[in-house]
């Protein structure tokens, strides 16, 4: 069973993925996760309520979510992009059935309503924040799809252990569902050829890392690919085997990761 | 097996329906299919692009579905309303999956993009038009779920046997789905108490209608209840035994419904 995670960026191709996972399911059961927050980011503009990124304390950065957030949220996850990528499998004679971590409980977590964030001098304290971390997934549901030949397509929001809609973390998301069912495969497509020495410069691609030395690489990742890394090693915790990351732009996006062209972690 | 077709009204009640839904699941199996309306009407003014109703040379009128209008469809429907319903279902106990047409081909049927439209004296071709006819229901996933106790939450838009998101009329995707699963019993909950002899006057409610008298009762019908009138017709035609239609605005709509508070159909 292979893991596909997809990122949110407005430059992932998904016809060009839709192509190779119709290869990839012949010899393979494969389950597909991913993000939407380019046309989320662009719905919430539209809608003139423009994502809000906060900062801890400590510096961490988040995407603030409040109801109204979380409604665009939803309409560009579970709506718009959940189904025209669906749509593109179907096309290619892949049988995806598109699922939000709220169907079934697929992705049930913890509420986090209380969030610190620094604003100049002062500390504010946000209670009204629709996030949460995944801490279980519903197996059953996702076991039954898969040995029925289906290709479950999985987008956050979550559902929280109180019955509330949560915006979540796919990394954590994913490296439990790995826990959870088993998986020993995983590949990461996003906007860049893989882990890169020097953000940016798409020629300093790194094309092996050994997984025991997934720290030392901490240092030359940034932002997101400093995400991702952690997401590794919690992946690798959980029992995966290989990692592959690759671009998602590119035409035959997960041969190529398969063949090498991208970052294997293992 | 019960399906439950709820309208896309703003004043319909989720939270009651899901209690409703909670007690009739612990006797039978249930579908349900839902629209999303008033809210896709909401998101579309928002978003600068009010939904636009065409009208045919011959008097029938229909929404007009452009690739912008799709994209509000499927962000209305399949993202937030599709996944507040399952929410607000999960709530109450009752391990709701929701699903679009376009998941696992759920809800397959032919584009029909030409269509003429009257404007004044002229009679324009539009070809563009993303909306079809469903034809076809995806049976084996339908009762995969069912028969392991998760409840489908179905809304359109539908899939084109080519593989384009089409946007699709509830009333008659329900028809097929009652022929196709077998279905005996349709509840129809929406924005009045029933069927009434005089439209917006809620308290000439007619309380049964035979089945064979359908055709008498298509006189005191206006726009929406004569759609509703020839959907149950269809509905008899494909085999249901018995209809209730009744208000999903109220505490206890199904309870109601099925006292026989609202109108019924046999």
């Amino acid at each position: 069973m292979i893991l596909i995670k997809i990122g949110g960026g407005r430059k992932i191709n998904w016809e060009y993925i839709a192509e190779d996972v119709a290869e990839l399911v012949k010899k393979e059961k494969v389950i597909i996760v991913h993000g939407a927050s380019g046309i989320r980011d662009e719905v919430a503009k539209e809608l003139k309520a423009p994502t809000r990124t906060v900062v801890s304390p400590s510096g961490v950065s988040s995407v603030y979510t409040d109801q109204k957030a979380l409604d665009i949220f939803l309409m560009a996850y579970a709506g718009l992009v959940n189904k025209k990528i669906v749509a593109a499998l179907q096309k290619n004679g892949v049988n995806a059935v598109g699922l939000s971590g709220v169907d079934g409980r697929l992705w049930e977590g913890k509420r986090k309503s209380n969030l610190y964030v620094q604003e100049g001098n002062k500390t504010k304290l946000i209670t009204d924040n629709l996030t949460g971390k995944v801490e279980k997934i519903n197996t059953h549901l996702i076991n039954l799809l898969i040995k029925n030949n289906y290709v479950p397509v999985i987008c956050p929001p979550a559902i929280s252990h109180n019955n509330e809609i949560i915006n979540t973390d796919n990394d954590f998301a994913v490296a439990i569902m790995i826990k959870e069912l088993g998986i020993k495969t995983l590949i990461s497509l996003f906007e860049a050829p893989g882990m890169l020495e020097k953000a940016r410069d798409e020629k300093s691609l790194i094309s092996i890392i050994k997984r025991v030395q997934i720290d030392n690489y901490l240092q030359f990742a940034e932002g997101r690919m400093k995400k991702k890394l952690l997401g590794a090693k919690i992946a690798f915790e959980n029992g995966v085997k290989i990692v592959y990351w690759g671009d998602g732009r590119i035409k035959h996006p997960i041969k190529s990761v398969l063949a090498g062209k991208g970052t294997i972690i293992n």
